[in-house]
């Protein structure tokens, strides 16, 4: 079914879709809408929408939920995201599948209401008591909000791990397009769960591992699946990268400038390409390297001060040189300014 | 005024000699006795202590009083300081200064009391609403809880910016002897603070900007300070790594495990050398790559799942092989441990 | 259908049967079965259960439940009742009909975890911001627990005001038969509630009123119906009255020691008789004066310190002699206890 | 030393000149000036402000701080005084003395931030978790405001309960001279406080009494102090009743009111008096009784649905009329209002 969607909306559609059932959450700008669709189309399927006390309680609901198998999630943006981080921790330290929507907005602090990628430390790294990963998905259009909530669902599920969707206030506001289809549900069944049976009653979903050989067992088995998710689950995007002197690298709502960008600069004679990380965690680290095994130069693009180039220069390992264009708070680049930026810097390439 | 004294305790010991007169705070394992030390000795020197409500509580009273131009501080560990990351996002981003101390347990989730290094990520890379930094500072020993308890403070003042004290189970809760010296209450005049008088009405201390050029202004204040920062206040400390041929990273209670490794291995013929971290953020990357320009390889050991390793990494761009060793749970790795792991992974080099 | 059951638990049957949909609250001793059943049964009907982050929470849920129409309720026990008086404040300014019930447990502050019968004055006379009234109904029995649990229901939305059921550590410990019958769900429609549709968009749900007059008439408003509920609502139980020289008054759990002590008094010789109410508000004011307009005495027992005795006397008003006996701290007068004080008091009667 | 002062400021000055050094609290109209008063003037003295993060957090601040053997208060209005309910319960269970000032605004709920009497069962009988009572005062003058501030820590620490300050918005608001004279510290010793020293370290301030011989023992022994209090704290004040007819009882800002209102009567011919409660608990029903022997009326003026009056009705005991008349929603009836009331009422007696 075709229908213009705002992204916030999407994001919703897309997760009653995949069988969400329960919401809880608490507003904030760009992200408030998120909360209105839940609170419209949950309750139309069965389930529970719930505005909860602050995003303390919100994400330790979605603790409840998820301990007890229901597809569960819940949205905010940087400030309330940042009150999540102790939650965020227990539900990836008790293996408990859930999906978490951050919807960017400009920091630090309060900062303002306008789009930024300034969260992607605090979700890709981990903000909460360490030593686990967040899955950390980039939709970068309506349509991607839509399938990579569900995607987030599965990937939560199958792994046990929460997931992340990394929008911001661009991809949230924006209305586009989406093609929304049915789908048979299809969560996999939870005997970890309470459910209030008998048969799961023994059930014990815990991050406490009083004894050290305890917990670093536990650990060494979520780094076991955080090894397979890694080999398993990389999605990147790649954009007349074949035969680039350049390779421009960025997530979200920032590729699709970068994709103008490569058209412009390929119209003006410099062989530019696009490399567009869908997971940011996993990091498509090996295939970006591979796709810049041959490029004079990586231009890595952020609405930050400049986060996800740590990463892209993990994965290059010094052996192409990684140059850095940020704009913040609430600027996006244009076309023109990135080309400009680009040419400046690949005089030499032409 | 030399003294036996507990990590926990010489870190107030230091703050209050630093001119801390406020502390807001939560108790949890393993950083109880700072509070308990701040609730004992603040009044003594007619400074306040109030234990607050919930981590989220303290941190904003932190906010508030580093308002009120008030030395102030307080303490938790990994669950606690994940509450917290709104409210440090929100220091920094109003460019407050305080001190923030995270004697950090065993994660992810509640985890357990015992040592471990795995809050890393949360306290250099920035796990509050993004685009900001804290000054994190790495103590080895309690004459350092005291030692670099006082520096926070002034480094904090002179940036105005939140400094951590990131340290561990260990070198909190240990004994040994340290020096505390009166010293001479230098805090700067802080005339952007808001202290009830006529002249300071006016100034506000927000990290609002709502409009995006505002707050990218802001941002670019805030990035030219960070690099001064950079520039100004790296600490780090070398053992014997002028004509190491391994060179072992590791901060805090890990480096004296290492510091005694390198004895061991010199005793067996392995010119090792240590490279240990005093300031993790600003991260000692320059004094680093000359340390390790003509090593064979670099072992990074954490009390983690590798995350200083990054910056590692990071500052050696590809020029020297980066390996990892990592113990997490709350097992601290002896120095027959780390030093056979040594011997396994640098055959080539004896 | 007839099945034996805790008081705890019947609440929650009877408000299923009555339609209610959705349960929030934070367990505490002696009410802590009522979220166990709520949590088991509501889900199987379709309804949610949510354990709140804190009773200030569960509160406000009631209150937004309440607002979109929906039958709901809550449970806990003095200091979590103490903690929701605000909340019960804005259900009664706002109109809005919801079911709490206060399994009361000895006072004050912590107390125990015993029976008592102190919240009188908190549920009766009200705790909260001031100028409302409660519907309180003090169950007898497991039977009533269920009974009165769907009378409150109905009398909450007839009403558009909170009910409270007003039990004790005994009436929701114990176990008996009850009689549970299917019935028509017959929630009366609610056109002033929010619900999410375009014709309800316009309802506001407030207890603000500005301006001073709009404040005055809406108590007005307010007042006038509670004295329609003291006029249409009165419920109340006489045991062998009519020839009584002393009336002894209690209610819930005392009335059922009383109705003993009566039968033994008039083995000896002594015409006694009890009343009980059954809504302690509206209390049975004239009814009692009624039934007590020939005794020579009336003796109050409560498991407080005296509460509802400034009622009794109050609808008394002097006419007839009112003594007490109390016992507090979770104990419970026996039978023979009560009888000798009657005996004690009442020499010149027999 | 005699100042224009108002009324939330002298409760403040008051205070200090009681010996109080903490105030911990969160503001809300009409009491906001108190919370400025306190931030502006008990740091001058040495004393500690803090604004928590909610009224639950402050009123458990005051909990701690009085345990410690602190003079210490807090300040709201009806929203917030009822989500202090638990607090105070527990305070009065563990037999803490503190201050608490009530400037009543009009409810219920949210209701406006006018004056009002309405939280006078919430804070005469006691809104919290039961069996216990609240020392209650209530000023009818910005003088009053300080010296029943001074008088409230002075019975607090005599009885070890807490006192409140009844007060409205008018007396808050309003200004008017106060003469305040420097007083001799006098808090008694507190033993019984837990101080940080090793003799106060067995001292155990709790409220939980576990088994229910003891914790009735206890409220056996607060008993026989409310009878203390009972026969020992009562104040009021008696104007023209010696020879009245009719008695006129009100307090706080309506007792000036009416005092122009007996003025009004007897120049017309009625012989009115006037009984002003100032003490509203203990209330003091004796000297009413007394005062009420001879009028053929009482007349009960409130600002609220009649709450007092039920207090003026148990005093009387049906010895003479009692009736109302009552404004609310920030209403303040006039010396007019009233005594055109008085006549429509009295036309009998004169």
């Amino acid at each position: 079914m075709r229908q213009l969607c705002k992204g916030n909306v999407a994001v919703i559609k897309g997760a009653i879709l995949a069988g969400c059932r329960a919401y809880y959450g608490y507003p904030i700008t760009p992200a408030s809408e998120v909360a209105e669709a839940a609170a419209l189309y949950l309750p139309q399927v069965g389930g529970t929408f719930l505005q909860a006390e602050s995003e303390v309680a919100a994400i330790n609901m979605v603790y409840g939920a998820a301990a007890a198998g229901v597809r569960v999630m819940t949205a905010s943006s940087g400030p309330g995201v940042s009150l999540m981080q102790e939650g965020m921790s227990y539900l990836a330290g008790a293996e408990l599948p859930c999906v978490i929507v951050d919807v960017v907005r400009a920091g630090p602090g309060l900062g303002n209401i306008a789009p930024e990628q300034s969260d992607y430390f605090a979700m890709v790294k981990g903000g909460g008591h360490g030593n686990y990963r967040n899955i950390v998905l980039a939709p970068a259009s309506v349509q991607e909000m839509a399938d990579l909530s569900m995607l987030a669902f599965d990937l939560a599920d199958k792994y046990r791990n929460p997931a992340v969707l990394l929008a911001d206030g661009f991809i949230g506001q924006m209305m586009e397009p989406v093609d929304l289809e049915y789908r048979e549900l299809s969560a996999p069944p939870k005997p970890w769960a309470v459910q209030g049976t008998a048969e799961t009653r023994q059930n014990l979903i815990t991050s406490i591992f009083l004894e050290p050989d305890q917990l670093e067992e536990h650990q060494r088995k979520m780094e076991a699946k955080y090894i397979r998710i890694q080999n398993q689950e990389i999605r990147h995007e790649l954009y007349q990268a074949d035969d680039a002197d350049v390779l421009l690298v960025g997530y979200g709502i920032v590729s699709r400038v970068l994709r103008s960008t490569v058209e412009e600069a390929r119209r003006e004679g410099l062989r530019a390409g696009l490399f567009r990380p869908i997971t940011v965690w996993p990091f498509p680290s090996k295939v970006l390297a591979e796709a810049a095994a041959h490029v004079q130069k990586v231009l890595v693009v952020e609405l930050s001060n400049g986060q996800m180039i740590e990463d892209v220069r993990l994965a290059l390992d010094g052996k192409v040189p990684v140059e850095f264009y940020g704009r913040v708070g609430g600027n996006v680049p244009s076309v023109e300014e990135v080309h400009s930026e680009l040419v400046a810097r690949t005089a030499e390439l032409v």
